[in-house]
Parts: structure tokens; C-alpha cells; sequence
């Protein structure tokens, strides 16, 4: 007995989001249409317009679950090797898949849509600021970074720098320059002075 | 005797500069154009299209003089009072005039359009991290900035940070998250150890 029609929402919601995460780092944003998601997700596009209003949000939303695990922050009990491997991580995703591409292109469009760049915040980039600040605050707690520090202001000088070279591309977004912006950071670039 | 139509080609050139940099600092891009330029510099069309292939050039060039001034590098003989003050000032232009709406737009423009993607970087992005860089690198001589500090990512973790918070507003632009950023960045986030 088939129960297709009956599944559980939470159940068809994932498969839904699956299905454009798969589109979105393989393809691109270029062919996700709420047709497509409607037949390879074997759901109504009643139901995907019900739960995401444009295709902005669907596409940020499922963009966030497909790329979560990749950019995992990893606690080994050292940030400073923690925040390069998932920065690396981050790197590599943006460089070197087409999720790049999906992420800086939403950023520009929400430029001048203003429903985009809500829905851009709710979905993706208030997300990813919590579960930095999430890892970032554990390494203020062990004695790590200062605890006068403002963690918010970190995650704007790591992956705020990268995604200025990404969306700027003056200089390229190279392991180097992670490396570099992680130890600038931590250690600071001023001469100590005796 | 008038001799408009003999003005030098310098002459002529800074007066269409001046004229789309007024707009554009006033009024925001929405409603500049060939024509209006042309009627304010008093200047032929034609002139226009052989300076400058696309409005967007056009923009980008008289955006950069526009602002030259008020974004120049203070050179006090102490870097970390200069950053704050170049920063409070390009933070005061993007937030509190249209010309940070006038940037951000053609930034998320760029992500789709090519040639106004090489047009700012060429025009507008390369020219100001050579203007800061050219800063820090008299820090780094008079040794307040360490010698291994490769200046370009410090542009990034500066200036790139703010462009984070001001293409994706998920938190604001203010006076005390720029004294953050150089206070992060100068000294280091991570605890000292013994």
C-alpha cells in the first residue's frame, strides 16, 4: 500500500529541500524551478508555493540544508585549527562549486529586491552568524579569544573578508589568504612593541 | 569670447566627473543618464559614449572622484587613529548618504554583468585598495604594522567587513563596530598566554 499522498510534512519537507540543495551545487540556480522541484520532489506545487513563497526563499532554504554538513564548525578544543579547516571548507565550496555562484548572485539580486534580502537573512546568513557565534563563544568560554571581544565582529573580519573577495574579486580566495586571515586575526597585525 | 566648444579635453573631462558625482550623492543613481549629463556638463552625447562605453562606467569613475576626498587616508604618524578616522568616514558615506545605496547596487549588478564587473573593479574597487594599501604599507615601514602582514588581506578584514554588513544587513554599521575592527585586527582576538 502506497501512502505517497499521506507522508508525514517534515518528511516531504526534507525531500523537497534535498532536491533543490542537489539542483543548486551541481547546476546552479539557472534551471531550479518550482516545476522541477514539484516532480523530482513528487509534491504538489500547491504545497511548495504553501510553505515558501517565492523562489528565493526555496532556493535559500534548501542552498542551507545542502551545504550544513560541508560547513560543519568542528571543535577539536582549538579554534585556530578549527576556524581554518572550516574556512578551507567554505573556500572550496565557494570556489570551486557552483554553490559559489547560487550564494553571490542571491546577494546581488537582493541588492534590489528587498523581499530577497529578507528572506535571504531569515534563511541563510542570520543562520550561519549563529552557528559561528555558536563555536566562537565555546572558544571564548575555554579561555581562547578574549572575552571583552565582540564575536559578531569576527565572523564580518573572516567570512565577511572572503565574501568580499568573492563578490569584489580583486585578489582571489586562496588557502593563503585564509591562513592569513586567521592569523591576522588571532594575533593581531600590530608590532608588539616591548 | 566664448570657446566652450575648445574647452581641454582635462577640463572637459572633470566637469562631467563632477556633475555625475553631484548626482549621484545626492540623488542616488535612479536618475542619472547620458542625457542629463550631457545637458549638466554641457557636453555632447557623443563625447560621452567615447570616455565612457556604458553608464555604469560612467558612474563608477565619477563615483571615485566624488568621494576621494572625503574617503582619503590621514596619515597622522599613528596608524590606528588614521584607520578609525578613514573608516568612520567611509562608514558616515554608506550609511548616511545615497552613495552607499549607489555602491551596493552596482556591486549586486556586477554578480550578473560582466563588464560592469570589470568596469568596477577597474574603476572603483582595484584604485582604493591601492589608496589603502599604500597607507598601510608606510605603517609597516615605520614598523607599527608587522613585516609578514600581507596588507591585502588587511584591506579585506577592514574595509571588506564593513562591505559584509552593508550588502547583508543581518547587523549595522556603527561607530563602535568599526573602533571593533581595528581594535580586532591591530591586536589580536586571541587570549594572551603567559
Amino acid at each position: 500500500m502506497t501512502r505517497r499522498g499521506r507522508r508525514p510534512a517534515e518528511e516531504v519537507r526534507a525531500d523537497i529541500l534535498e532536491a533543490v540543495g542537489a539542483i543548486l551545487l551541481s547546476e546552479g540556480s539557472a534551471n531550479l524551478t518550482f516545476e522541477r522541484v514539484s516532480r523530482e520532489a513528487s509534491v504538489s506545487k500547491t504545497t511548495l508555493y504553501k510553505w515558501w513563497p517565492s523562489m528565493g526563499a526555496l532556493a535559500l532554504d534548501g542552498y542551507f540544508h545542502a551545504v550544513e554538513g560541508t560547513l560543519a564548525f568542528p571543535d577539536t578544543g582549538d579554534i585556530r585549527v578549527d576556524l581554518i579547516s572550516q574556512l578551507r571548507a567554505f573556500g572550496e565550496l565557494m570556489t570551486r562549486t557552483p554553490g559559489g555562484r547560487v550564494l553571490t548572485e542571491l546577494i546581488g539580486r537582493s541588492q534590489t529586491d528587498e523581499d530577497l534580502a529578507i528572506a535571504y537573512r531569515r534563511l541563510y546568513s542570520s543562520q550561519r552568524r549563529r552557528l559561528a557565534c555558536e563555536r566562537l563563544r565555546r572558544a571564548q568560554e575555554v579561555g581562547q579569544i578574549r572575552s571583552d571581544v565582540d564575536l559578531q565582529i569576527i565572523v564580518d573580519q573572516l567570512w565577511g573578508a572572503v565574501y568580499h573577495r568573492l563578490l569584489i574579486p580583486d585578489e582571489p580566495v586562496t588557502d593563503r589568504f585564509i591562513d592569513g586571515l586567521v592569523t591576522n586575526l588571532l594575533d593581531g597585525v600590530a608590532s608588539r612593541k616591548a
